[in-house]
């Protein structure tokens, strides 16, 4: 292990990308160590208490939970991410908090096991982009020109949307126009970007498909090679 | 609405006692208002994005999130509650979600249906006490003699077990010595006393009783006033 940091991770876990985010906002260099979540190693399980990622490894010290990391790096490392107001830092705070619940909405999306449930959760997601919708301002980011913590939350929750609207046009950002261009911002950042593998859509897919449950019924199969153009 | 700090509550909220220890160890005045978590007024689901006990509501300006919400109190009133040194905070930090976990396991216990899930959560509930134990040092506190922001965290969590102990002894602390000790000095503290109102216990039996899972069937019954006492 060296003084480098070193990102203990999973690759679809959103809360692991919301740190590599931050990790990049401020120009650190890190190490990624990727795990298997369902054979956790019990050098793991002794850094993670919970047994979750992310896990922040620093000069052998190990940091646990995405908002404790993420506070940990603007506390040491600059550029601030965070208001330099308290009573508005802690109003981002709590939206960061509020991106973990629509994280749980949509976990509650892709495991609902019939078509109402579905629509239910697909529901429950709309209306939760309609209470950011008026928290939202001139952008192109939450709080306007700068890059906060709440948008480094807030790229990996939109993540999902690209992968679902492979499958289908859910109508998730009908309704709340500004939260659309918030994503699309987000989806152009550099940060954000590489926060996630290039292997990210199919893997998703993949764990999608395996959950079977009803969503796993909309997605379509993988594009076919007609006979044609097959080697002869 | 006054500039005094208004704690927005429930009464048996383990999130909201948090913050009423916090800002009782930093001497600051606040109004407590109860609410009906079953009926929520229409003015509270304004300040609560996620409509959770508690929000802190300043100049009137609300705080959502109990985390957030001692994050702020550290940052703006004194004394400090959380260690000087970064990485120390950052553990502190994580240690304070390791309680919210252990209020999930304590919300699996109450809820389990059966004898089963009950006896496999109260094994959950152990096996964390087991992972703390060996982060307590020379006690009386988390972190040693001071009170700190962990501890404001775990004074609500053991509150639970006072009221379990009334009902049967299912040897919660048995191998936890150092956990049990920390359990003792916490209740000991004004602050923690103060958190909970004297109703609590009776509030929270009648609770576990309504849930009507495998629990309340081990609830005895009330006191039972004998003919020879009743007015006559």
């Amino acid at each position: 292990m060296t003084d480098t940091f070193i990102l203990v991770s999973h690759k679809l876990c959103p809360y692991v990308q919301r740190v590599a985010i931050v990790l990049s906002e401020k120009g650190m260099a890190f190490e990624r160590v990727d795990i298997d979540l369902a054979h956790k190693p019990d050098w793991f399980l002794k850094v993670s208490p919970m047994g979750k990622t992310p896990v922040l490894l620093v000069k052998h010290q190990p940091i646990f939970e995405s908002a404790v990391i993420c506070e940990y790096l603007d506390e040491t490392v600059s550029p601030k991410m965070h208001p330099q107001n308290p009573l508005e830092r802690a109003r981002h705070r709590g939206w960061m908090e509020f991106g973990s619940a629509v994280l749980n909405a949509i976990g509650g999306f892709y495991n609902a096991p019939d078509e109402e449930t579905l629509s239910a959760k697909a529901s429950d997601i709309r209306a939760k982009f309609e209470q950011i919708e008026v928290e939202l301002c001139t952008g192109p980011y939450f709080a306007g020109k700068s890059f906060t913590m709440v948008d480094a939350v807030f790229g990996p929750v939109f993540r999902y949307f690209d992968v679902f609207e492979q499958f289908e046009d859910f109508g998730f950002f009908a309704c709340t126009p500004r939260v659309h261009a918030w994503r699309a911002a987000l989806a152009a950042r550099a940060s954000v970007q590489g926060a996630a593998g290039p292997d990210y859509p199919a893997s998703l897919r993949a764990f999608l498909l395996a959950r079977k449950s009803a969503l796993s019924n909309h997605i379509p199969p993988p594009p076919h090679f007609p006979e044609y153009i097959l080697p002869t």
